[in-house]
């Protein structure tokens, strides 16, 4: 089965499929500055959008890795998280708290499966 | 192949298995206060029964993402891991500090194979 | 599909083969008080003989996973990965800081593709 990648920049490809495996890149939020909950927003609307590049949705999500900022932000986090992930077909998960970036407060990594 | 998720809950899956790939959650000790190498012993456990409900165990482990609150507890959570994995067969790994919720010295990611 | 893996050591393998995916260990470089750019190209070189054990190459990467011990080390980080990844066939990455052992400023993992 051959790569196939979306997104390619001069550091990273956005989407990378292989084979039915989707592998997304690390999203952050545009608005560095907005709160965690805003930005949780952000990243999760880019992440639909990358997934619906290589034919997938959340409901295929297989893995999750959460880089807050601040660990005391996860329960905010998780009322943005929980709102949108396919109640039926959650992702695993992992959320740790980790130097971002400037005022970032969120970063997400996602493993999905094509529809 | 379709995906197959055990112990659903509001914000994820324990277990996710994609064809004969397993992807498990971070587990965490339920004793936050006990020492890393308590801890350790009692993620390791968790992870043996997780793989169990999918079907593979440690032997069966490809890689593991291990997140400590500190640095230096590396040595002793080495001595626990070390005791634990298949000497045959052990996972590629990472080990890194991160900010962990309150009293938790470590969680672990791993991913498996079906046996 | 069985797995293949390739460096046993007592807590890690540093290759782990499942069918055509290669999980390479987190590598760091092994001079330690070397500045970011050669400890970054110390890690890639590795990364380029891991991949090579495992029929794999820089053109396969999926994914990448970096470590860095302090996010402001990343602009510098970049620079030397730029140089290094194959500019057609850039993998996923996120990059977060955090707690690494002693002096060491960088650890990378990766997820590849077989040949």
């Amino acid at each position: 089965m051959s790569i196939t990648r979306h997104g390619i920049g001069p550091i990273m490809s956005q989407v990378v499929e292989d084979g039915g495996t989707v592998y997304l890149q690390g999203f952050t939020a545009d608005d560095k500055n907005a709160d965690i909950k805003t930005q949780t927003g952000q990243v999760l609307a880019k992440i639909d959008k990358a997934l619906a590049v290589a034919g997938s949705d959340k409901s295929h999500l297989l893995s999750a890795q959460i880089f807050v900022s601040e660990i005391g932000l996860r329960p905010q986090l998780n009322e943005v998280w929980t709102a949108w992930i396919d109640p039926g077909n959650p992702p695993t998960r992992a959320c740790v708290g980790v130097q971002l970036e400037g005022s970032t407060k969120v970063e997400i990594v996602v493993v999905a499966k094509k529809k």
